[in-house]
C-alpha cells in the first residue's frame, strides 16, 4: 500500500547512507593498505559512488545522481574525512571494514533495485542490477588494490544482495509499505552477510571440484 | 543482399550463444580456482554480460539488452548452472577455457559489430566496438580473480575479434548475405585464435624490446 | 572573456592530444611489460580512450566522442605504432611514462571539467568528472597489467588533476580567456606532478595509521 509518502526521497536516503557507509569501507581500507590522504580520498569515491554510477548508466538515467545531486558527493567525500580523523575509533569496531561493507551491500541491493523497478524494469532484471549496485562499488575498491573482491572470495556475499532486492520485488509485488519493505530488505541482507562471516557459512562447492 | 530475415534475431542469436559460452567459460574458471556457488554465478554473469553492456551503453542503447530481454539472464545463469553440475565432463574437453572463450570472442566480435552498424557508426569504430565487446567480457573475468586477461597475456587474442569484425563491416560492404557473413565472421576468429595457439604464433614484439 | 574562438576545437584538441600521450604512455607501459604488438595495441587504446568514455557515458553524449569521431581513433593507434618503432627514442627521455602520464593527467582533466560544464553540471560535480576523467585511462592501464593504480600508489596524482580542473571552473566563473584558462590548468597539473615526483613530496597519511 501506497502511503502517500514520497518515492524518492527514501530513495535518496537509502543511497545516501549506503554512499557513506561504502565510502568509511573504502577510506578504511586505504588506511589500512598506509595510503596518503588523496589515496583514501580516491578509494572512498571509488566505493561510495561506482556502484551507484553502474546502475544509473545502466538504466540511462544520466548524468548519474551522484554528478546532479551535490549530497552525494558530500557524503563521500565526508566519509572520507571522518576515517582521516577517526579511523583508530572506527577500528575499535571489530570488523569494520566488514560490517559497514555489509550494511552498505544491503542498502544499494534495496536501493538499486527499487530505482530499476521505478524505471520499468521486469522483477529479474531489476534483482540482477540491484545486485550490481551492491557489489559494483566494493568489487572496484578491491580491485584497485589488487584484491581478489570479496563478491568472489567469500561465502555468502552474493546472496545476501539477492535476498534484500527479492524482499524489494516481493513487497512491490504484494504492494506493502514501501520503506518497510527497504527496512527489511536492508536488514535481512546485513544480517544474512554478517551471520554467514560469524558463523562460517559456507555455500556449495561443484560437485568433485 | 538481404534476404527478408529480419536483422534482429540474427543478432539476438549470436549474443545469446556468446552469453552461454562466456558464462560457461567464466564458471569454469571458478571452479578451477575452487570458489563456491555464489563466485561460480557472479563470475559467470561477468563474462558473460559484461561485453554486451559496454557495447550497449556506447551506444546509448539502455537499458541493455541483458536488462531488457530474460533470455540473456537465462542464458547466464543457465550457464552456471550447466557447469556447476557438469563442469567435469566440460574438463574433458581439453582446454574448454580457451576454446569456448575462442568461440565467445567470435560471437561478439560479430555480434558487436554488427549492432554498431545498424547504430550508424562507421566502419572503423564499429570494428574497434566489436573487439571491445569481444573482449570486455573475459577481461573483467580475468580481473576479477586477479589475473593479467587474455588479451594482453596471450597473442594473436585481439587480432582474432579484429578479424571477425573486419569480415562483418566487408560483409556489410558487399551487401552480403548476414547470415553468412555472421558465420564466416565468427569461423575466422574461432579459427584464427585456436590454430595460433595449437602451433604458438607469436604477434612480433617492438623492435629491441 | 570568450573571444569568437569556437569552443569545440580547443575541447577537441585537449582531447586528442591527451588521447595521444596516454596512447603512448600506455603503449610504453606494454613495450615494458614485453607485451606484444597486439597487447602494444590494446593497452594503447585502454589507457587512451578510456578516460574520455567514461566522461561521455556518464554525460550521456552517447555515442562516446571516440567512436563517432575518427581523429581520436587515429590518435590513439597512432601511438602505438610510434611507441612499436620509436620505443628506444622515448625511453632516453627519463621516466616517459611519468612524464607522459603527467601531461594526459593535465590534458584529460581539463577536458574532462570543460565538458561537464559545457554539459550543464554544477561546479563541484564537473571537477570530479575532470578528476574521474583524467585518472581513468591510466588506472585501467594499470589494472589491466596487475599494477596498483598511480592514483593510489602514488602522492599528489589525484591532487594535480584537482587542481587542473579547479582552474577550469574558476577561469569559467571569472570569464577567463578559455584557451589561457586550459593551457594554464595544464600546466599546473604537469608542474604539481612533476615536482611531486622529482622533489619525493608526500600527501599526509591519516593520523596514528
Amino acid at each position: 500500500m501506497a502511503d502517500g509518502m514520497d518515492v524518492l526521497p527514501l530513495g535518496l536516503w537509502l543511497d545516501l547512507l549506503g554512499t557513506f557507509v561504502f565510502g568509511v569501507s573504502g577510506a578504511m581500507l586505504a588506511v589500512r593498505r598506509r595510503l596518503d590522504a588523496f589515496g583514501i580520498t580516491v578509494l572512498a569515491l571509488a566505493a561510495a559512488l561506482s556502484g551507484g554510477m553502474i546502475r544509473d548508466l545502466a538504466l540511462g538515467a544520466t548524468p548519474p545522481a551522484a554528478f546532479e545531486d551535490p549530497r552525494y558527493l558530500i557524503a563521500a567525500l565526508g566519509s572520507a574525512l571522518c576515517v582521516f580523523f577517526g579511523h583508530r575509533l572506527i577500528a575499535r569496531l571489530g570488523k569494520p571494514v566488514m560490517v559497514l561493507d555489509a550494511l552498505g551491500l544491503g542498502l544499494f541491493a534495496v536501493a538499486g533495485c527499487r530505482k530499476a523497478l521505478l524505471f520499468g524494469l521486469d522483477p529479474l532484471p531489476a534483482i540482477i542490477l540491484g545486485i550490481m549496485t551492491a557489489v559494483g562499488g566494493g568489487a572496484l575498491r578491491d580491485l584497485l588494490v589488487s584484491d581478489v573482491p570479496r563478491v568472489l572470495r567469500e561465502e555468502v556475499y552474493a546472496l545476501a544482495a539477492l535476498v534484500g532486492a527479492t524482499l524489494v520485488v516481493a513487497g512491490a509485488a504484494l504492494e506493502a509499505h514501501e520503506a518497510w519493505t527497504a527496512a527489511v530488505g536492508v536488514a535481512a541482507a546485513l544480517l544474512i552477510r554478517i551471520v554467514s562471516v560469524w558463523r562460517g557459512w559456507h555455500a556449495p562447492r561443484a560437485p568433485g571440484s
